[in-house]
């Protein structure tokens, strides 16, 4: 896949060496998590909310109600921010200093676009409900006119963005490794359980 | 424990019915989160970074290289927003509208203190690592002065907050109650594995 386009704003200066800009592993971290946050700036100071997202080819979209007023800022042509992030593992290491987090990471900006046509609309919020069970859309009830209405659905470029993955055991100072003291990775997983019926 | 005081910013605007100002049940979701996200506003535009984070107390902490620029605006003495969410289920409804998720949310605007005391921010560290593993600190190499010196600590009072707490089965018309369509929970679950050790 493509390779991102770096901008100042998205060039990582902090931890390098664990910075991507490939676009498969950008959008494996937006596929594999259910929450995303969403920072916009209000009277010069932040606002994050947690939302879920999906992803349709190069676009990352959000949906909620149209009087949301994070939305309300969108509209407004703010260029926001959406942070996702996966934890992986729990790094402990034979120093207190070195003790990290394995985990991938992508921080998007970006303009959000109103989806207003009806069937493109209709198709994004069809995709979000297969992100959650796939052919989830060709069986629940369709949404009807006025549930269409309330509900806004924003697409955003995935153009200028970021991402960082960190992997691996713990870092050590040489002179730690001979200490008698526990280190190594605890894994962690988000698991999905099977349906508790209704 | 207490109830905490609702100010503008904090009152919840969307979704009243699921909104909670209890310190214990934010006092939990801080505790049982691995990751937060830290919203500063930059030029009129929102940057938002994952982070550790712990708490003690009534005081959420933050850590990290204090040449970080995010620390930098907390120490200019910006109010930032701190969110963290923790997934607990998918919910499947016989509606595509009625779709949801299940889950705990927090959001936190404050001030940060820079913790340079070296007693006190040896404690607030220590507490980091006894959050990965009880006892943890007494276990490792301590940090030695330089790892302490580069090393910064941020503390942000859990006062002007609220929460979020969505839990239950699919909301449904009762018309699509007969409907012969799937419904239910997926239990969302965070699993912190065992050791692979170093």
């Amino acid at each position: 896949m493509s390779e991102i386009r770096v901008t100042e704003r998205t060039r990582v200066k902090r931890g390098r060496k664990i910075a991507s800009y490939d676009r498969g592993v950008v959008n494996n971290v937006i596929d594999e998590s259910w929450v995303c946050n969403i920072g916009v700036s209000v009277d010069g100071e932040a606002m994050v909310q947690p939302s879920s997202h999906w992803r349709i080819g190069n676009e990352i979209y959000l949906h909620g109600s149209v009087k949301n007023g994070l939305f309300q800022t969108v509209m407004k042509g703010q260029t926001i921010c959406i942070t996702l992030c996966i934890l992986d593992g729990l790094v402990f290491s034979r120093s207190a200093y070195h003790h990290s987090v394995n985990f991938r990471s992508v921080v998007i900006y970006g303009k959000g676009r109103l989806v207003d046509d009806a069937d493109e609309k209709r198709a994004a919020l069809d995709a979000m409900l297969d992100k959650y069970s796939p052919g989830r859309s060709a069986e629940v009830r369709p949404p009807n006119e006025t549930e269409m209405k309330v509900t806004g659905v924003f697409a955003f470029p995935i153009e200028e963005v970021s991402a960082k993955v960190s992997t691996g055991g713990p870092n050590e100072e040489p002179e730690d490794m001979d200490l008698d003291i526990w280190a190594g990775v605890k894994p962690v997983t988000t698991v999905v359980g099977n349906l508790i019926p209704d």
